[in-house]
């Protein structure tokens, strides 16, 4: 077995070298960084194998892509700039090749370089459990929108399509391959491969006109009562105007399951919610679209502590509180 | 089970409440921060249940202490002051009861009170495997010193006592039990309540005699060879001159071990080894010793890049690199 020290020189040689802001990154007790000025954001994702990924569904490369991105979400969501992280793994089974680890850090690398983040430090530690990769993201923000700001009226509205990500785990569950027609390569790609919308959220932020933001992790729902409750409001949804992902849409009729639930409850689309104050959506709309990205309104906030409707065909349902959660 | 969410919001409430500089905590996307002027200090270090605690050894609130602790020595071991922490934590065993996890987190919490950080986020997920903690820390030093610096001459200093922690733990292992004798308590507590040097880094930085710093985390070998390395060095060690923990000699002396060896590479006393100019070697001893902490001269810096030194009753050694190491 390689040793700790062998690992981590191998592991940081995979990893870009010095960028602007860093003064010393892996090697020294702490890394020394210099950010720009703005508030600082600050956030942390753990990822455990057979929990939020498996081995016999995900490339290696994907798994270090996605404990990346989810906390480059995390930055986006409140409008931010990802700027540093720091990664501690877990290395469990010991019949993994380094090169198995290297492709971890390739993945890592990869999203880093595409979200012009460093990574600039972090831990590697045996364990004789399941492989965990936990990712601590810091990023800045002149003006972090929180989830809190949502007033009475506002409009809701959504980055891309619905309900992709849980279409392709799904896919895979059932049909026990992630191989299948081109629809299915794009749901795949989704859960393993998340985009967070870094420059949408701050297009839209810049244009003034969003009051409350979140990325989409634990489903349409789920965190649209995050919303809900920060901001002590309610909020209803039309059904009809959810953007649902046409490979969720196709592969739900497949395995007889309905896309609008996977995007209520799904998680993992890593896509932004948002409320836009009326008088500015179409604004935010612009800012969004300009980028190739749709925006796509679906309800408004409104004063009933309620929590979640949900309006199809005229009908209104309560959505439970809370989607899709790994506990 | 308890879901993620009542456990987040739980544990949350065990933590302190705002404090300056923080905008925003636990609740939202990421936390929002507006640390000092000066150059932020940034690291990770992941904890791993039956690798670097056992709970038949630790209390829940020490495993917490601890998580937090060996963070905060990092950012001492720059010469900084901590300031921030996000906890990830990976809930194992399905079978211990919400009132674990708080005791864990009122450790982590005490830690923070201690050394005066705030823990502003974090994650909680479920594992198959062992309990995981991950805590990452935020800091800042108008000048961080690293371990690079060292130059020919400079003279080797260290902290407080050595060997304690690691005597700590083979009484435990030998003995089965942690309980014994005063000098047992005080050598387990070192084991598992480690009390990093902030504030004698700072004072002994402040002096502008420290050279290069490091905490001895791995063993005084292993970590004098990390800064070897970084400062294209040697070293040389007088070993009647370490300052051996008086409990770690007695217990020695009970399970036929040597207490220079623990102190050498036993690893965890989280005490700091610094380089010092020394023309102001006087000034760094009297600032630290000045806060109740002895600062010993242990040997110095050489041109030799053949690695550290032991000089034993007049004999040399050549101290093999890497101190204890847990894989």
């Amino acid at each position: 077995m390689i040793g700790e020290f062998d690992l981590i020189r191998k592991l940081s040689k995979m990893m870009d070298g010095p960028s602007p802001g860093v003064y010393r990154s892996i090697g020294d007790d702490a890394a020394v960084l210099e950010p720009p000025p703005g508030r600082l954001l600050f956030s942390s994702d753990m990822m455990v194998e057979g929990i939020h990924f498996r081995l016999d569904f995900s490339e290696p490369w994907e798994v270090g892509w996605k404990a990346l991105a989810v906390n480059v979400s995390d930055i986006a969501a409140m409008g931010g700039t990802p700027l540093y992280a720091v990664v501690s793994l877990g290395v469990g089974r010991q019949d993994r090749p380094v090169s198995f680890y290297e492709e971890i850090y390739r993945g890592l690398n990869k999203a880093a370089r595409r979200y012009g983040l460093s990574v600039v430090g972090g831990d590697t530690v045996r364990t004789e459990g399941p492989l965990v990769l936990d990712v601590s993201i810091l990023g800045f923000a002149v003006s972090p929108v929180l989830r809190s700001g949502a007033r009475n009226g506002d409009l809701l509205a959504v980055t891309g399509c619905l309900g992709a990500s849980c279409a392709g785990l799904q896919w895979f569950l059932t049909k026990k391959t992630r191989h299948g027609p081109p629809y299915v390569d794009k749901a795949v790609k989704a859960h393993q491969r998340p985009q967070p919308r870094v420059k949408e959220a701050q297009a839209a932020v810049a244009t003034g006109a969003v009051t409350a933001l979140i990325d989409i992790s634990d489903g349409l729902a789920g965190d649209l009562g995050h919303i809900c409750e920060e901001s002590g409001l309610g909020a209803t949804i039309e059904a009809s105007c959810i953007p649902v992902d046409a490979s969720a849409s196709r592969i739900a009729s497949q395995v007889g399951a309905s896309p609008v639930e996977w995007a209520l409850r799904g998680g993992e689309d890593y896509e932004l919610l948002m409320t836009v104050d009326p008088a500015r959506g179409s604004l935010a709309k612009t800012a969004v679209e300009n980028l190739g990205t749709r925006l796509t309104f679906i309800g408004e906030m409104t004063d009933k502590m309620s929590g979640v409707a949900l309006v199809e065909s005229g009908k209104w349902t309560l959505v439970e509180r809370g989607g899709y959660t790994h506990f």
